[in-house]
Parts: C-alpha cells; sequence; structure tokens
C-alpha cells in the first residue's frame, strides 16, 4: 500500500506546484467525478483552498447539497482519462462507470484510484461568492498521497517513475508534466 | 523584442498550468515586487484571477491603494530571484534595488525583466472576502509573453531554450520545473 495519510498542516504542499485536479463528489445516491484546473491554496491553518465551479457542471449541485469534496492529483498516465473527466455528465451520462475508484472510511465520494495526492474538503458556505464568482473555498479535512511521490512533507519526483508525475492543464487537450526539481539554499 | 501583447481572452492560458509567480505594485512613488504561488484563474470572460495577500506584506497596501498590481511568470533562471522576493521588505528593505525592471505606458508597477509573462491586472474590489480570507480579485486589463514561449495563444515550451520554463513553487526553496508537453486529442 503506497496511500499514505498527509498532516492537514502539509496539505498545501500537495497543491502548491499548481498541478490540475479531479474533483470528485456525491449526493444521495449520485456521484460525479470532473476535471478542473482552478485550484488553488488559500490558507495553510486551518488548510484550506479555492475551486472554482461553473454553475453549468452536473457536480456543483452534488457538492453544494452535500457540503463536501475531494480534491485529487492525477498523474501523467491519466492525462486521456482527465480530459474525459472535463466533458460534462449531463452530455456523457455514464463517464465515470468505467473508472477505477475507491473510498476512504466516513466519506462518501468515490475517489480516483492511481492519483498521486487526494484530499477531502468540507466547503465553507460563502453563498456571494459562490454565486457571483463561482467560487467555492473547501477546508482540508484529510489528505493523503502515494508515498512514492510525496512523504515526509515533501514531493519526490526526480526518485519515482516517470509515470508518477502530475499534470498542468492549459486548454485544447495540451498538458504539461511537472519537470525536474530545483532546490535552492535561501 | 521578443515581448508580444497577448489578447484578453487568452491571458488565462497564461496562468493555468499554475506556475509560480511574482507580483508588482506601485503607490505614490513606493513600489514592491514580492513572490507568490497563490494565483489562480477565476474567469475567461471577463479574464480575471485570484490572489492570497498577507495581511502582513508590504505589497498589499500599495495594491489597495492603487488598486492594480501586475502577475508575471518567473523563468526557471530566476529561482533565487523569486525566492529573494519571498522575503518580506519589512526586512530587507533594499531587496527590489538591483532587480533589472522595465515599464509598460499607462502603468506605474515595475516590471520584472526577463519573466516569460506579465499580466496587469485591476482590483475589483471585495472588501469582505480580502479581510476574511486575504484573496483578491484581479481583472486582467493588459498581458504580454515572451513570444518564444508563448505564442499564437498557446505556450511553446518544448521548442524554446530550456532556461525559458516557467517554476512551481512547493515550498522550503523546492520548486518543480515546467516539463514535457502533452497534447491529448479529445
Amino acid at each position: 500500500m503506497t496511500r499514505q495519510s498527509v498532516p492537514l498542516d502539509k496539505a498545501f504542499r500537495l497543491i502548491n506546484h499548481g498541478a490540475s485536479t479531479l474533483i470528485s463528489a456525491h449526493h444521495n445516491g449520485v456521484a460525479n467525478i470532473m476535471a478542473a484546473a482552478w485550484v488553488c491554496a488559500l490558507d495553510f491553518n486551518p488548510s484550506r483552498l479555492t475551486l472554482v465551479l461553473d454553475k453549468s457542471t452536473f457536480t456543483r449541485p452534488l457538492i453544494e447539497q452535500s457540503g463536501y469534496f475531494a480534491v485529487q492529483l492525477p498523474t501523467q498516465t491519466q492525462a486521456e482519462l482527465v480530459l474525459k473527466m472535463g466533458e460534462s455528465r449531463k452530455y456523457t451520462p455514464n463517464k465515470i462507470d468505467t473508472i477505477p475508484v475507491f473510498y476512504q472510511e466516513n466519506y462518501a465520494m468515490p475517489l480516483v484510484e492511481d492519483c498521486a495526492a487526494w484530499l477531502i474538503c468540507r466547503v465553507i458556505p460563502e453563498a456571494y461568492l459562490q454565486e457571483q464568482y463561482d467560487l467555492f473555498i473547501g477546508e482540508v479535512v484529510a489528505a493523503w498521497a502515494d508515498s512514492r511521490v510525496f512523504r515526509d512533507g515533501h514531493w519526490h519526483f526526480d526518485d519515482a517513475p516517470e509515470a508518477l508525475r502530475t499534470l498542468h492543464y492549459v486548454s485544447g487537450g495540451q498538458f504539461y508534466v511537472t519537470g525536474k526539481g530545483l532546490n535552492i539554499q535561501k
């Protein structure tokens, strides 16, 4: 088992490098998974992040009603999956049926297997923000990472298989893979 | 001259891959430049982004008072500069004095030479957001990029010198460089 818990005060490091994400949600027996590039750290302590969620998405009401969502960092081998999850379930109703998922105790949303990291967030309700800017604030309540790429509070992409590097989406099917590490002494 | 204007409806692509940034601001004869990893696209049209700006920063009052800031994407050769700009001017008062900067017509803030892209933003005032979450919303009013890496609305890192790749900050002096491109057909 390479999936290990990440302390909440280190969770921002999972998203700090700006990788693209998959969002999972579940409410009342209905689940969905969507691609989202507009996820960003907001605070260290408590560990919070922002997520932009268009009103047209199938996932948004699931998040509004359940008050929870998961942020996941897919790897470069999942780029096609990310694009597929970028199509709305409104038009591709079976899009999540063949995706390998797992569940963590106490949380109802399906989590995508083989990602580099998973963060479960509780929505901090901010009606004006959500309505005016499609912006949701999530407080991270649990996080895990694949210990081959993230352990002891740090990413270790350069020591891990290339396939496990995360993705940075631009648009129109164009991604960049997370590249080589640079460690600069302050 | 490799610096070329970017249409505002393509400006989100400059920041979509989640690179770390330098923020510039100017008010009443005082300028500053700071590092910021927590910048994220918010909307395509109008082109907007979010910026997290701690109350302790020297730069924040410059932005609040002038209503403008610039977001810049440094390249991997500027990693040391980014770390240096991550130290508050409150403790390193001369930190920007030796940085090569330039100015664009109509805008007062100093822009850092040799970045991959520059976006000038007007603050959309949201007092509650700024106070409660340190979150600022900027509307992009002008953008430029180095045409060796961004042209025709797309990044072209794989065809450009390695030195021009952008940076993704984690913490504690650790960065990842933007890696190889992947183009997936939808």
